[in-house]
């Protein structure tokens, strides 16, 4: 018999083909994905090159190029053919171009392609999203990324968990955004440094999947090396019909040993926002209304999905962003543009003076469609608001839920939808 | 009585309070409106700083922020939030924020800004484009734009003019942009050198404002100081209920005496693409199809208006864009990109797989949002296509009209819309 364990150890045992691992020992895991964007796939390129002229497997190497797409620059135009070819070299089926493209961790959860279960690597901080569907799914390095592309291999130090139950009943107004806003706020951009974090309890239950992916997406802002929420009913009905290959659900023994559990009651969550410039500097959004904005980004890996785009739709309907405000709505892929379409999001965003754009990172990471001049303030639904990030290094970033960006929008102050009435 | 005149004379006359004027003379005018963008505006603005602490007139200055705008850097957003708070400073009326804006050239005559008979100079080369609506429009530099903005007169040395009798039935196909580009290869890109051009005949009067607004767009590629076309019925259908100010038909005289006369017959002209690196090099679409492509961009000053986008959705419709190719449409305004929505081309776009962005010049001029990599080849309904406009110096750029533009998106290759039947 095994010892008990947490779903972060049991998939890791599962892909290093062990019936038990304990937190801190080395092991060597076969991967199911590997990962890389227009930034970081030009660097894990080279390293494959070192090691093999063929991936692992062409299916299971996903090159996403949207942090500098459509091309920003020359620089970037250079990188993304780098990916483009040898995508097309290596016969990669999951790379996307501009046009059928999206954020990555968006696009690849939509499409299908991440299960429950899988043990993935990327080059990209932000690959921890995936532990919404209950896969293990971690940022590393470009060169990491590259040994993953070639030999389909990783190495991992067993992380701890830390498990949180939210329980309890929401406030109104208060989304996965919030939740993760408020845990980061609790414990620190470095409160979870390398431990997996486990949410649970009837709060996450009664989460959609959109906002579950926002949760386990920050969960690297805490420092997270993973961020998991088991399958549920939630999970199954995503996963059905969407994604490719079979998956498998690990749960947590009940018996499972954590580094720590945190409890929180959902009642004391609140709408938030994080000031600048780390997203653990949190205050409630009702304490922030002094803060002028000039700017508010609705999209991103974080808040760019259908569900973010209808909340701030419910709150732009009918009003005009503040004059001073450029209001910029980013939906994070080529199908959640088009189902704002169809819902018709797109017209209620126009007609409040908003720019709509094309699916990238873009102003996220500071790469353009919104790059903030020295002083400016953005409140924005991305996940990280550290110094320059957005722009100048004098400019600001808060970051907030969709709603609480469009009506601050609206608003020209950082505010609450009701706020509005 | 005076001497018969061109219109192009008779508007100069006018504003320079004579009767009559002739060819090279120096004349001092009033100028009705004087427009400056994100790049130039902020040395404009410079220049105004040194004469005087008011404009002229805060409601004939037009600043329209649209090159690198939404902010694609940090430079760029200190150029825009230049122009931002001279506008606000100044009670600047037409100043054109990000989700209220449009490419300038496309924007000014849709929002009504733009009269026949006026007088424009603006601080971007393309200001020609207003010759359309039967105004006497031209680039200047952003000095002597400030200097406009300050006292609301320039200098000019009054043109000769060309006359284009475009005569006969146009070949199935041809647009606006083709009659300009096959004048452009006729004459050279200085073969209106500080000309004015005239662009008259039955084509041209059954051809609709949009296709007119691309002739006298490209002015400037033949060395034009302006492009002007007579006001019609089609002109005063666009401006009635339109323009805001009353507005002045200045026709030229029967026995107006030009510097050269060129007619031209609708029939010799085909569907023409300009190959690299001038947009003289013309050639018959029929003789490019062995040009592949990398990129399409269908958008600009030249070709993003509703017109364009109805003719490349016409081409796009049912079909796919080739995987090997980019194609990235720029709704100019957003009115088009509204427009767009409510026709159903949005729709069509989308389902080709085409990438929509937010109105902007962005790649025309090098910007952003799809800048060519090394040896990259583009078709681009822009209006140049010098060594590197797009990006990098080996980069290639074909200009087209929108359908010839669709049309080798979806083949791969350059072509026309009849060889995807």
């Amino acid at each position: 018999m095994t010892r008990p364990m947490t779903m972060a150890e049991k998939i890791l045992a599962a892909h290093a083909g062990l019936d038990e691992v304990v937190p801190g020992q080395l092991i060597e895991c076969d991967l199911d994905l590997v990962l890389a964007n227009d930034v970081t796939a030009p660097i894990a390129i080279k390293t494959v090159r070192q090691i093999t002229d063929k991936v692992f497997d062409p299916e299971r190497v996903l090159l996403v190029p949207d942090h500098y797409v459509p091309n920003k620059d020359i620089k970037s135009a250079e990188q993304a053919k780098i990916v483009r070819d040898f995508a097309r070299e290596q016969g990669v089926t999951h790379f996307y171009e501009v046009g059928c493209m999206g954020v990555e961790h968006a696009l690849l959860p939509e499409q299908g392609v991440v299960g429950a279960g899988d043990l993935i690597i990327g080059a990209d901080s932000h690959t921890c999203t995936y532990g919404a569907l209950g896969a293990f799914s971690t940022g590393v390095g470009s060169t990491d990324a590259g040994v993953g592309m070639a030999t389909g291999k990783a190495w991992f130090k067993v992380p701890s968990t830390i498990l949180f139950k939210i329980n309890g009943k929401l406030n109104p107004g208060v989304t996965g955004k919030d939740i993760i806003l408020h845990i980061i706020g609790m414990i620190g951009v470095d409160g979870a440094l390398y431990q997996a974090m486990e949410f649970t309890g009837d709060v996450i239950a009664n989460l959609p999947m959109d906002e579950r992916l926002s949760i386990s997406n920050m969960a690297i802002e805490a420092g997270g090396k993973a961020g998991l929420i088991e399958v549920d009913d939630v999970t199954r009905t995503y996963l059905d019909g969407r994604v490719e290959r079979p998956y498998t659900e690990y749960r947590s023994d009940p018996d499972a040993e954590y580094a720590q559990v945190i409890e929180i009651d959902g009642a004391d969550i609140v709408p938030t926002v994080a000031f600048p410039h780390l997203p653990s500097n949190t205050r409630p959004v009702a304490e922030a209304r002094h803060v002028k904005i000039d700017q508010a980004v609705i999209g991103s890996c974080t808040n760019g999905r259908l569900d973010d785009m209808r909340q701030a739709a419910e709150v732009l309907k009918g009003r005009k962003v503040h004059p001073d405000v450029r209001c910029i709505i980013i939906p994070a892929t080529q199908k959640v543009y088009r189902q704002c379409m169809e819902e018709g999001l797109m017209d209620i965003f126009l007609e409040a003076n908003c720019a709509v754009s094309t699916p990238t990172c873009g102003p996220c990471l500071g790469g353009y469609m919104g790059i903030l001049a020295a002083g400016e303030r953005a409140i924005a639904t991305t996940n990280r608001n550290f110094v320059g990030r957005m722009g100048a290094p004098t400019s600001e970033i808060y970051l907030s839920s969709p709603a609480v960006a469009a009506a601050s929008a609206v608003l020209g102050h950082i505010g609450l939808p009701e706020d509005l009435d």
